[in-house]
This record gives C-alpha cells, sequence and structure tokens, in this order.
C-alpha cells in the first residue's frame, strides 16, 4: 500500500491502518536494538510554523533511530516575515530541493493539503491549525489503544474535555469509528460539546454514542478515558465546577482493572498527578508510542520512492 | 587553488569560477547517488543573526549531502544579547573550537571580513548587512546561467528591480563583469536604479550597458531577467505603476526560446504564478542550484586542511 | 565510578575528579583524530529554557566528536508555554522517550535536580537559576587549571569579579576547597563580596583565604587570576572606578611568568584585548577544554548504561 503524503486522518483506511501499526511493532524491536542505518543517506526537514518542541523532538528523535539527518527549524514563522505575501507553496517547493520528506506544522487550516499540492517530497501534516488536523497523533492514541487493550473491536472509549475544538478528541473519535462495535461517550459542558459534524459522521456509520456531563455514569464501564484539556475562560460560566471532569485517584477506583487513562499531553490538573503510578496511566507510554509510529509513517513514505 | 574563507564575490577569479562550477556539477552527481560519506567527521556551524530558514537549510543540506554534522542557531542575535559589548570576534574565536567551519549570517556589513580575521576555522559569508555580501547566492546565480544557458560569454542580461540596494543584482553585475562581451541592462525606477560604483567597475572593464525603466524595449533580445523586488515603501511617488516592471504571461510571450527568469526568491507580486510552469522560469532551479554550489565550497575549504 | 546524572558541582569527589580528568585527555586526542563513532546510536537533546548558544554548541558539538546525534532547542520556553502549569516533570518524562541524554538548561534554581527526580535518562545540568549551578562549567575550569599549571595542589587563586552572585566563581572555589594548600583571594567591591556561605565551607575545610578590594596587593604571587564581570548597576555607587579589577597589559606585566588568566565569557571590558596575545592568556583554551570535559562527562553517563 502506497500513500504519498499524510494529510489527514481520514486518508487512513482499516488495511492501511493494520499495514502501519505492523511497521510500528517493527519500529519497537529496531529501537530496542539501538536503532538501524538503514535510511541515513536521507534528509528530514522540520518546518514547524508554531513551536512544539515536543512533537518535533517526536519526529527528529524518529528520524535519527531511522539513521537520518534533520534539517530543523523552530519559528519558521519568522523566514517567511521575511517579506508580505511570500506564499507556503513558494517556500515547500524551495525546501524541496534540500529535503526528502518535510515534517510541517502550520498555523493555518488547509496548510499541509496546499503544502502537499505543489511539493516534490513527501508531506506528513503535524498539525495545521487549530481546527485542522494532527494525523500523526491520531495515529498515536489509536496505536496506543490497540497496544495497551490488544484490540480495536467492540471498546468503549470516553472523550472528555473541551470537544468542540479538540483537535485529538475529533480525529480519535473519527478512527474509532472505522473499528466494529465501537461505544463513545462524549464528556464535556454543554457548550463545549462535540460538534454535530462527528455526530452526523457516526450516525452514518451506525455507531453507537452519548452525549454527557459527567464521568459519574460510565466510568465503571468505560475501556479508555481520553482525557483533554478545558480552558475556564471558554465556559460561559467561570464559576462552573470543572473538577467534576478531573480524573482523580478517587474516579481510579471506579475504573476497571483493565482499562487506560490516555491524554496528548501537556496536561494541566485535569489528572492529578497521584494518578501517574497506576498502570493504568497510560499517557506516558502513549507519548512514547508517538516515535514508533513516527518511524513506521517516515518508513512508509520514504519506501515509495 | 586554495581560499580559506569565503567572504566576498570579488575574491573569485575567472579560473577559481571554472574550479568552483566542475565541482558543483561534480555535487549534482554525488546528490543523484544520494550523497557521500567522505566528509563524516566534519562539523559545519550555522550561526545566524538574522533568521533565514532558507538560506539556513541550503547550507545545512549541502553539509549532510557531504556526510557531515551541523551545529546551528537561529537566533544567535539572543544569544550576543546576554551581555553588552560583546565582540563578534571573541565569539568566532570560541564557537571555532566547536567546529571545522562557520558560516556566519551577520546583521553588520563586514561582520564576515572581522570573523575571519580572527577565526582559525574557514569562514562563509552567508550575508552580511543589508548593504553588504553574500557571494554564495552570488556564485549559485551565476553558476544557474552557466548551467541553464551553456556558456557565460556573450550574454545579454536584465538585472530588474530596486537595484541601488540590491545585494543580489550588484554581485551578479560584478561577477558577470569578468566574462567577454556581457551586455547588461539595468532596469528600474530612476530613483532605484543602480549605483555609481557598480557603473565606474563596468567602464573599466569596458563592459557595456544601458539602464533602461521599463524592460518593454529589451524584452525580446535578452537571455537572462534577473527579477528583483520593489519595495513600494521606497519609491517617491507611490503611485506609480509597479506593473509595468512585473514578469506575466505577456512578457514571456515575448522572450526569446533560450532564455530564462531568474529570482533570488522570496518573491512578492513581481512574478506571476502562471510564469511557473514555463520552462524558462528557473528561479526553482536556481534554488536547488544553491544546494550544489555550497557543497562544492564547503569541499574547497575543508579539502584545504 | 557511576553516576547517574550531573547535577552539581559538590557530587564530585576528588577521585571522581581524577577519573574525569584521565577520561578528558582521552577525549583531547580523540578529537585530534577527528572524532569517534562509538556513541553513535545515542540522541543527546539540548532542553535549553533560555538561550546560550555558546554553551549549546559545546555540548552538541562534544556529542557529534563522539559520533552520536543531538535534539536541539533554543528556546524551550516557548513550548512549556503553550500551557499554563504545565510542569518540567511531565516534559523531562516525555523527552526522556526520545534521547538517551538530556542537557537542561532551566530558568528556576533546583530544575536540573527536580528533572533527574522523574528521568529515565541522564540530565546534565547545563545551569539552573542565576543562583544555582552551572557544575560543567566548574569542572572545565578546574580542568584548565590543571592542564595549564600542571597540578591542582598549592595554587594560589585570585576570584574577581561580582562574587556574591557569582555562579562560576562560587563553583569553583568550592571545588579548590577540594584540594590540599590552596589560597583563595576574593577581589570584588565590598557589597559584591563572596557570601559568607563559601567563606564558612572554607573554614571548616580549614582553606585559607583574603578578602580584597584590588587586585594591587597580590598580582605578582598568584597563580590563577578568575576575572569575571562586574555590572556597574549592582554598585551602590555607580561613580567608582571600576577599571581597577581590569586586566590590562599593565597588570600583565607584574604577573608571574608561569600563571594564567581565566574567564568564563563572554566578557566586556574587563579584560583588554591586548591581553588576548599573551601565552598566560588561557580563556580561549579555556572555552576549548568546555569541549573535552563535556564529551567525558557523556561518555561516563552513557557507559553507565
Amino acid at each position: 500500500m502506497k500513500i504519498e503524503h499524510v494529510i489527514q486522518s481520514q486518508q487512513f483506511t482499516v488495511p492501511l491502518i493494520w499495514e502501519l501499526f505492523n511497521r510500528t511493532k517493527q519500529m519497537e524491536r529496531i529501537v530496542r536494538k539501538g536503532g538501524t542505518k538503514d535510511y541515513e543517506r536521507y534528509i528530514m526537514a522540520t518546518l514547524f510554523y508554531a513551536p512544539s518542541t515536543r512533537t518535533r523532538f517526536s519526529f527528529e528523535s524518529a528520524m535519527y533511530r531511522l539513521g537520518g539527518k534533520v534539517l530543523s527549524t523552530e519559528q519558521a514563522q519568522e523566514f517567511s516575515s521575511e517579506i508580505k505575501g511570500e506564499r507556503l507553496e513558494d517556500t515547500i517547493r524551495i525546501i524541496g530541493n534540500y529535503c526528502d520528506l518535510i515534517v510541517l506544522r502550520h498555523h493555518e487550516e488547509g496548510g499541509a493539503a496546499r503544502a502537499a499540492s505543489v511539493s516534490k517530497v513527501p508531506i506528513i501534516n503535524a498539525g495545521d491549525g487549530s481546527g485542522g488536523q494532527h494525523p500523526t497523533q491520531a495515529l498515536l492514541d489509536l496505536y496506543t489503544i490497540y497496544n495497551e487493550l490488544g484490540t480495536l473491536d467492540g471498546l468503549k472509549v470516553a472523550l472528555v474535555g473541551a470537544l468542540d475544538k479538540g483537535r485529538t478528541a475529533r480525529s480519535l473519535a473519527y478512527l474509532l469509528s472505522k473499528f466494529e462495535r465501537t461505544k463513545l461517550f462524549f464528556i464535556a459542558p454543554p457548550e463545549l460539546q462535540i460538534k454535530k459534524d462527528i455526530l452526523e459522521h457516526l450516525d452514518e456509520k451506525g455507531v453507537s454514542y452519548e452525549l454527557l456531563d459527567s464521568v459519574e455514569k460510565v466510568i465503571s464501564e468505560v475501556d479508555v478515558i481520553y482525557q483533554t484539556r478545558i480552558d475556564k475562560e471558554r465556559l460561559h460560566n467561570e464559576n462552573v465546577d470543572l473538577s467534576i471532569y478531573n480524573i482523580t485517584p478517587n474516579v481510579l477506583r471506579r475504573m476497571k482493572n483493565n482499562s487506560i487513562i490516555m491524554h496528548p499531553l501537556p496536561r494541566s490538573v485535569e489528572i492529578s498527578r497521584e494518578v501517574d503510578t497506576d498502570p493504568r496511566a497510560a499517557y506516558f507510554r502513549q507519548a512514547e508510542n508517538g516515535l514508533y509510529v513516527r518511524m513506521a509513517l517516515i518508513t512508509l513514505l520514504l519506501d515509495n520512492e
């Protein structure tokens, strides 16, 4: 199976997801053995218009473990400020001469697709705009669920937080809809609930779901809690007690043994530190999986050539 | 032929230019074969006091394709701000302990020469001050003309834009004056025309030239249009219609088949997007040549040791 | 001897210092022969919350000369600004998945120790807070004295400048107190003199010292002048003539032949440029030693695994 670019999570069919996850497993083994040199002739450019050291390091580490080299910018924004009216398309055409793969974080929704339309090297979307896509995060989230629970079928998943603009939660809901007997719980203050487009998509696919405003009711039956932040400033009433959305040792006590807590990180107060030592706290393993999934994606693109 | 540093385009004699271009051809072949490891023990530092991701990536990619390693800063300015009165010379003396080659972009004219005067490793000037030099750009421009047209003799070259402060156009005029039967057309609004120093140099060398304020008259006879930006704010009368300087499909139609359009990039409106697909649009190939010319320069300096 | 992290200079016992210096000597030889590939499977992350290109390049060059790879950020501050309340501990847990070693410069005193307490990879403290530690600087200072003078016993060392907050001078005083018959001269304007904690430590160890406000009296007997900056704004009376603390050719003339002048750099006016060419001016060699000492520290940590 061949893909030219990684632009949005929708482009990943179930067979492609399985191929990716097989490769990801292989990458875990490669890293455990100290990496490979198989890709040492390749150069990857991380072109970040908005800084995100965590995501950038994850990609760059992936390239290094594969033996490759990295061109890196934390502040591509400044370089485009040289001239008003410079277009992303020109930049991509130029940078494409200097590398074999571009990892792009752009501030405008649709930036990655525009880049891909003119690029002579593969583009990986590392986030475009706050309402845009971040497909590698969605894929590593899905991989984490698979890796922790051993299956992607018949899972009950609670997505918690400011879901209306929650790029990661939205993408994960989308990807989970591809699997059998998924049941989703969207848990958020009413004004920050998941948007209709996702619900319509789930209706179409016949995926069952519920909208809730507390984890209370479902805590003892879910397989996955996917926790995200809620910015207090976005609430209609700032006096609402957000702590009802937090994961605390008390919440943990009522969760199934064979369940996990995830978070795209960074976190604020929505998961207590006391939870970290519980084996069900999967969020740091989730961050680690970012490395393997990104290695797998890079090889998928470079093996195409 | 040996050079210690690359500081200004004037230091390149015709024989040295040919040696460089032979090396450049070789570098194209090396890149096509996936690069080399011949320089893997070398470390290059890109010390940029003003960000320019495009130029930086071009140098760093060159070093990677040669097998080398890269120390990189996008904002050396900040590190010197640690202490008022720190001198570039001290910084160069220190950084020279950590690498084998320094690529310097400095905000002050003459910065590169000052750096070279104290450095124990070779310095490449990647631009010093807006009125200063950017010799690697001038060399890649010249190489592009040679590579596209097969010769550097008897060429008619139109330099278009704000030529008075146009670092790249000025350097290219200078380099072209070294070759036989060059004819130059300087095309600019009167207040932004090329400065006398260049014209005096051309008179001395017996190079013929004309000053014009539109491409109209010469468009059908030139071999090269070297297009640059004009900032409207710099005009005496902001109501002047600058579109007469722009390259559009209409202008293109009257150009010779065997001619090229160049631009140091980034561009604004002075070349229409519709021009991009024409084979005479050489500006993206020009950017690509930056890689090969810089590889050649790096090897020229490192082979000295 | 094994160490897990490099957090503060106090953790270095005399035997460990000697082991480190033996390794450092070895590293000088390795660099002279063009580096090694022995550590090529390792990735080091330089996580700098405050920019310091010089220190960062020194570490990154060290890793490159060992064959390793580098993840680098000049502005980790911005990435943590993504979310208020993000904790360094979480960042370290995440980044630890992407590398084998973290070099951390943090703006808060104690940052490095906090990082070490949760990290799954070794941490090297590259400076934490202005009142905090910078142990690799202290070790390279000590190594420079040893390398230049051939011994660490019986030395008379003058520490000059704003000693109260002088991180490097304080650490060096601490390390020198471990060696036989050390005599220290603390030379500073009264309000910026070395703090009591250091003097109490010296009393405990039976190290002799004097507090002075000019180099005059001791200039002809000291083995080492360790010069640092004085910021005029920190003086009670800004009219005080600070030039009495400066090292000039005139001061130099009265120094012993077998003595050295050191400075952690960058310098302002406190050492005249005319001093640079004197063989006793050791500050640029001191900067070079940073490379070898850091290589030695990196191998000490990675060989543990």
